[in-house]
């Protein structure tokens, strides 16, 4: 499958390497590539520089958002929630419409600190804000509730025994992505929680996975909904 | 231990009865103690009035928050979260200072429809503004994540292997409410996250929590921190 990743972050880096591994011929799509490709130290958290990773994975492609939508069946939204929307928007619609847009990212606000709140939450979510700027996309939201590494490899933990979630209005978009979470990733419970709506609730998981990643001092966890 | 249960819904029957059984003196608290025993129809939910309930718990008393919390060397507020703040004003800070509140509530705001939101979220928190509202109590948010039936007998499903949470700011407190929770109820797997903001993370897990019960069609389960 043709696919782009939004997002030259951890999350973005995990999800295209795992693609690639795969077969998949991956665009991670950025900003400005010159920027992206011309950081040399890593950023404040200690993520590397872009074009270290890049060469240690040369075959995940790097260009604008446009180009990388262009050419993928599917996008991955990978972006920091803050600047999602205006990622896809210079995607373009025209490279956007009628696909599956599998939203990964979540609303943090860093501004009053940490840990993070939400700049959107409770009546609105991420996922909602995507949909209605983008009304001819499938969005799907999943995958947001965990660190990147078992998002594309839930078997590292417990045997895989725990929950990812989907939420989207449109049906066959999630049982399409339900097939790619098992077949790709290897996870074995998938929650379809409903339409678009129920993204608030897998947005709003964020302040307790914060709040438990200080608690366990890890983030090698996850929610399993047992039932 | 003398206990006060506030509020006379599912949730505050289904603490007292536990408590009750296991010998504990138990009087719930309520707004009006004529108007509640005066009930005779089923709630819109289909909760049975309070006298025929009491009927068959003869052993928990019902009387004014005031009384109950004099009573109680615990207090468990079980009321609906909108309420909360003025139960715990009309029992009087002279009855709850210095004393462990057990908050279990939840802010949900059904005004605009069903699923509810949260009528205080991600940058504050009922159990926030309980202590404020209190500050001689010592507040721990717990067991306000899963249904009243499971809070009170965790071994009901998966053997009891699924978690519940603490908040607050007194670890004193926190750890007299862990070795309850394990003792009375059962719980084993019980994660201290933090101090009481904390529990804006437990408290917006009820969005996701309202979802997964459409979703499944039942409300008999809970989230297990895998780690």
């Amino acid at each position: 499958v043709n696919i782009a990743v939004f997002g030259t972050g951890v999350v973005g880096r995990t999800i295209a390497a795992k693609l690639v591994s795969l077969g998949h011929i991956v665009i991670i799509g950025t900003r400005d590539v010159n920027a992206t490709l011309d950081r040399v130290t890593p950023d404040p958290q200690g993520t590397p520089p872009f074009r270290d990773w890049q060469q240690q994975h040369p075959q995940v492609q790097l260009d604008t958002f446009k180009t990388a939508a262009a050419h993928g069946a599917v996008i991955i939204n990978a972006t920091s929630g803050g600047s999602s929307i205006d990622a896809l928007t210079q995607a373009g619609a025209e490279n956007l419409n009628g696909k599956i847009v599998i939203d990964v990212a979540n609303p943090l606000d860093f501004s009053q600190g940490m840990p993070p709140s939400l700049f959107v939450s409770n009546t609105d979510s991420l996922a909602e804000r995507i949909q209605r700027a983008f009304p001819e996309t499938r969005v799907v939201k999943t995958l947001n509730t965990m660190r990147a590494n078992l998002m594309v490899d839930p078997q590292q933990l417990a045997g895989g025994d725990h929950t990812v979630f989907v939420s989207g209005n449109d049906t066959d978009a999630k049982a399409q992505v339900t097939t790619w979470l098992k077949d790709w990733f290897g996870w074995s419970d998938v929650i379809d929680l409903g339409d678009i709506t129920t993204a608030r609730g897998t947005e709003m998981l964020l302040p307790i996975w914060l709040r438990l990643w200080g608690a366990l001092q890890t983030p090698q966890f996850n929610f399993k909904v047992v039932r």
